[in-house]
Order: C-alpha cells, then structure tokens, then sequence
C-alpha cells in the first residue's frame, strides 16, 4: 500500500532539558513519514532550499521514503527553533524562518497523483488545499494542523476540514477550534465541522478518538525519560495512517489498532532527539513494545 | 469483607459551571464510603459538629456504611468552600472552616479495631497515624493526601508513607513530594519513599499505577458534562479499595480491575453535584459501565 504526504521538511534548533541540537532534519512531513515507513510505501511532497544538506535527503531515501515531489527551490529552507522546559509538554517557538515554505506550490510527481492515502501534515491549509485537488481518487485523507492556522487562517482550514476523513488534532487546538473546554464535548464540535472521524492527541496523556461509531481512548505509553518530544504528534500520524494504509474497508479493530501504533511509534520518537530514535526503529522492536502497552491497559 | 476509612465529614458549598448548592454533605470519607459500599462493608471514622444536618447521618445509615466511630463534639462542623471554572480540572478553595477537625483524635469503636483493611483518606497525617496506631492487624493500607500537608506537616506525612501500602495520589501532588517533573520518575520516587504500590491520578486524564512489578495506565471514562468534580478521587478510592478489600492476595489482574472500578465509580461522581449520583449508583450499573469502559480501551 502507498501513502502520500504533504507537510514540512525543517531545520530545527532544538533545546530540551537533555541536551541541544542545531539544524536537525525536523519537520512534520520528515516525522511522519519516518514512521509510516514502518506500514507503507511513503511518498514525499514537500520543498527544501538551496542550503539543505545532502546527507538528509539521502537519509530519507535510505529509509525508504519516495522523494519524486520534492522540489528544491532557490533561498533557505525552512527552520523551527524552540524549546522545552519543566515536564516538556509544552513547545516554546523561540524563531520560525519560512524561506522556500513562503512561495511553495505543491507538485505532485505524474506517477503519484494516483495514491489513495493522503495525509496533509501541518502546514498552510491553502497548501493542502493545493495538494487535495492535485489528488485523482484519494479515499482516505488524514489532516493535522496547528494553533496558528486555527487563528490566521481558520476559513480556510474549514475548508479543508470538510474534506477530511480524519482529523488529528491536538488537545489545546481541539478546544480552541470548538470552543468548548470539555474535551469529549470538542471532539464532537470537531465532527459535526466535516470529519467523520476525530483523533485528539493529548501529548503525554494519550489520545481519544470520536466517531459517530464509537469512541475510543488510550493513555500515552509511558516513559520515564522524555529527550525531545519535537515531532511527537507526527510519529503518532505516521504509525496511525500508515498502519490504516494498508487495511481494507475502516473496521473498528483496525482503527483501535493504528491508534495503538500511533502511540508506540511517537514513544520510541521522544526518546531521541529529532528523528535519532525513530530512524532506528524495527518493525519487531515495534510489535514489542505493542504487546507491552497491551498489558499495561488490558484488565 | 470490611474496610475502615478515617477522613473528613463535610459541609460542602459549590459552585460550577452547571450550578451551585450550599451545605451539601461531602468530605473526604463521605465520597469514599459512598462508592466503597457497593463492594464491601464500610465502617467510618469521623468527627461531626453540633451543627451537622441529622438527614446526612440518616443518608450514610441509609447506604449501609456503618457508623460507630462517627464522633459528634462540641463545636462547628468542618465546611469547604469551592468553585470550579474552563474545564473543571482544578478546586478553587474559597473557604475552609475546619471547626471540630481541629481537635479530632479519632477512636475506633472496640468491634472495628480488627478490621484488615483500612484507608486513610485526606486529612491531617497526625491523624492518620494514630488511627493506624489504633488497628490491632492492618494488611492493607491504602493513605490519600493533599498538597497542604505535602506543604506543611512533610514530615508526618513521610512516617504515615512508610506504613501504606498503597499511596494514592494526585499528579501536581506527586511531582511536588517526588521533585520530579516525569510523572513515571515521580511514581518510581515515591515508591522509595515506602508504598509498595502508587497510583497516581490524573483527573481527567485518568490514572497510573506503578509497582516493582507492574505499570498500569488508564484514560479516564469520557463524560462530556462535568457537574461536580468534587470528591472524585474520593470516589476513585472507594471503588478502588472497596474491590480490592474482597479479594484475597493483590495479584496483578486484581489491581487492574480495582483501578478500573476506581475509574468507574469516579466517572459517576462528576456528573452530579457531591454525592448525587453516586448515592443512587447500582451494582448493575456500574458493571454496566465498566463493560462499555473495556471496549473503549481495548485494542
């Protein structure tokens, strides 16, 4: 099965209560598709500047990720610097620089305009907007955004909402989009907007997921020592829609299923810096510590 | 089976987004034995004033929970004062009036001495010692705390931690006494202070048990409409320790289900104001909750 995901490919400057990193491949396209690599076929479409390192764009081809849409266009690449502090919760942006990310129009590689599974990670909504119509027959589109857009651009990120099958979103945007502060309450704001499916993530207290269908809710998997926590909801994405990708039909199972990877996936993410643990990580390792958080909620 | 439970009998006033009410019956042992007593007998130690409603008396009476060691002073009865605002995760105290609290010495009347299991539900650590001290054969003992005495009586609390064997505590309560920001790091710390076993609530986020054995992890039940959190982890308590005080030795798959019975019962707490809705819970009930709660974290 294919998978196709638009978002960012960053720079990131990260500084945690364990260490720093400078000009780190970051980026929720980069995230995403490190772990649904693990399911899936990935196909990439993002853009980078003249500055990117070469050695990135090896390391994603390396890990299998199909790189026919991504455009290097002249000027900076994109790059996120920001920190963490206390129980590392909560991101703090200390500089954002666009550079390509300002004028990019998203291309899709002839071959790939064909895929059924879309993920718009975060990014402008008018791009993914770009990306949905590129698109010949998608059936499945996943959508991630994020507090800025929800403020700048809400009109157009209704728009995209009411294409989606499934919205990721996180808690705090969850309740800001609706305006309700329950979060059981905002989940269902949330559906009645377009997507018949709704995931909330909830950062170190797990997720919920609301349908029409059922509900369901899952804590994070826990982890005593949290390193960099960047990108942590796009390794959920990643391990949830790749492992969705390759499921006929949507059963129940299968969607409890893909929550259950998604969490896995984004634990082994913030016990690294950046993509350091989640390039590294094995199907088996994965199945593992699966069968791990099984007992750790089962009674 | 009996459990004992030493704690605050309380006038509470209230005020949340979904209302108000004055002079309801609430406190620590209250919310406690009104879950506790849909699994096992449940004998109270409290202290009362003259000014205490003969009605909430009758209430207890009425539900079974056996009142021998319920003292009425001389004096004014301990009142609480509080509001909720947002999402209803965090008490505002407005107004605390211990009255009879501040001169209570517990007694346990002479047929409850023996009792197995016991539980020391929020109040001054002082007392919570010397009702151990009076227990002639304690095998279980379950201790609940709050912020004030982590703050002001550390060290009477640190000896009542030795003699539990279950610490139930809140999030922001157990990073205060731990130091430790990791809510897993904070649990294993606390672990070394004493209780062989830790449960840590999280509101609405739900709970996390550590032992040396085992982890376990819940998301709380989903309820869209919080009434009144008050007395929640209370609640949780009762129902926890109520389970467990029925089963002989604590295997794993027995802690589990009396976090998930702890989880239940709190999820009907919320949705009335102090003990309205759970006054009128049901076995049936409550296993029936308990079913839809295990599709909802099953995967």
């Amino acid at each position: 099965m294919s998978i196709i995901v638009l978002g960012t490919v960053a720079l990131d400057n990260v500084l945690t209560p364990c260490g720093a990193r400078k000009d780190m491949l970051g980026g929720s396209a980069s995230h995403f598709s490190t772990a649904a690599r693990l399911f899936s076929d990935v196909h990439l479409v993002a853009v980078i500047g003249e500055d990117f390192p070469k050695r990135y764009m090896d390391f994603l081809k390396n890990k299998g990720i199909i790189l026919n849409s991504v455009e290097k266009m002249p000027g900076l690449s994109f790059k996120w610097e920001g920190k963490y502090e206390g129980d590392l919760n909560t991101a703090i942006t200390l500089n954002t620089r666009l550079g390509v990310l300002s004028s990019f129009n998203p291309r899709v590689a002839a071959g790939e305009t064909g895929i059924e599974n879309v993920f718009l990670a975060n990014i402008d909504p008018d791009i993914q907007m770009r990306l949905l119509k590129a698109m010949r027959r998608p059936k499945l589109v996943g959508l991630d955004s994020m507090n800025y857009w929800i403020n700048n651009k809400r009109r157009a990120l209704l728009k995209v909402l009411k294409m989606a099958d499934i919205y990721l979103v996180n808690e705090g945007e969850a309740k800001a989009l609706s305006g309700e502060s329950n979060l059981l309450k905002a989940a269902k704001a949330l559906r009645r907007m377009g997507p018949p499916m709704i995931v909330v993530k909830k950062g170190e207290h797990g997720v919920m997921f609301v349908s029409d269908a059922f509900i369901f809710s899952l804590p994070a998997y826990p982890i005593d020592t949290i390193v960099d926590p960047t990108g942590a909801g796009d390794t959920f994405a990643g391990g949830f829609m790749g492992y969705l990708s390759g499921r006929r039909g949507l059963r129940e199972a299968d969607i409890k299923k893909a929550i259950a990877y998604g969490t896995i996936c984004a634990s082994f993410n913030v016990q690294g810096f950046g993509l350091e643990r989640t390039a590294v990580l094995t199907v088996p390792e994965m199945n593992a510590r699966l069968a791990k958080f099984k007992k750790i909620v089962s009674f």
